[in-house]
């Protein structure tokens, strides 16, 4: 249970800090999420490194969408992914029923506008992970009903 | 051996997040250190009373400082504390043969100046532990051949 909490309690801080030494504007939201972003990237592309060390070679896409899903989110959330969907034309639905980050906030839909601060360093992290293994992407979140959370992934050909 | 690995990245990406914003003058580093002290003290405090929750009162100090370097480190850095030492007059020395967040620097003396913003964060996460424990302390820590290092606990009696 407070397995991930170090984590979890340091990338509480993490928005606290980045949103405090900011002024409040629109365009300064845009640039802390962009911050947030790029921070979850570089750890997404560390921590992808370390966890495939000794993997074998992935399949396809698929593959590797499988193995973010289970060992990378187990790896940083202790659960896997609740539900992976894709159309067969490189974009993928990642819903996570419980999504930890979003998990100290109250369930329901009453703090739904502070949720992309929560999870533009997921959003970052998933896709420093598959740019390491080669795929480039756009990540993107969305929240209907809190705790529960989908990223969309759109592969984006070379 | 990857469990920790989100944490560790992401408190390396804090520091390079924080010294990148500012200046590299004296003033602007010791400004830095106190950032990230501050931050791991508001971690510490959330962590500990995670922690704590189930657990029966503690007897004393020494009870205190004992389930800090027990299951208090063992939840951060999934390691206990190596050996802990005290006068019996407020003073703990802790030291960790293998300080984690020290793992992804070259061992020896090479980069020992760099150590210090290394530590501050762990600094603040004991001292905000203990804090919310109702012992007021000052926590200070010394590297002399990289990966090991000492965590040294004043208790400030009030």
């Amino acid at each position: 249970m407070a397995d991930e909490a170090p984590f979890q309690f340091l990338h509480n801080e993490v928005i606290q800090y980045i949103y405090k030494s900011a002024d409040s504007g629109e365009t300064e939201n845009g640039r802390n999420i962009s911050r947030l972003e790029n921070m979850g990237f570089r750890v997404g592309q560390g921590l992808i490194e370390r966890l495939t060390k000794d993997t074998a070679r992935f399949k396809d896409e698929l593959d590797v969408m499988k193995f973010i899903c289970k060992d990378f989110w187990t790896c940083v959330f202790k659960k896997q992914i609740d539900n992976l969907r894709t159309n067969h034309q490189g974009i993928y639905v990642l819903q996570d029923n419980k999504f930890r980050l979003l998990g100290q906030l109250s369930a329901g839909k009453q703090y739904l506008e502070q949720a992309p601060k929560y999870l533009a360093f997921t959003c970052g992290l998933v896709r420093g992970a598959l740019s390491n293994l080669g795929v480039k992407s756009i990540v993107t979140a969305e929240v209907s009903i809190m705790p529960a959370c989908k990223f969309q992934v759109m592969i984006q050909k070379t």
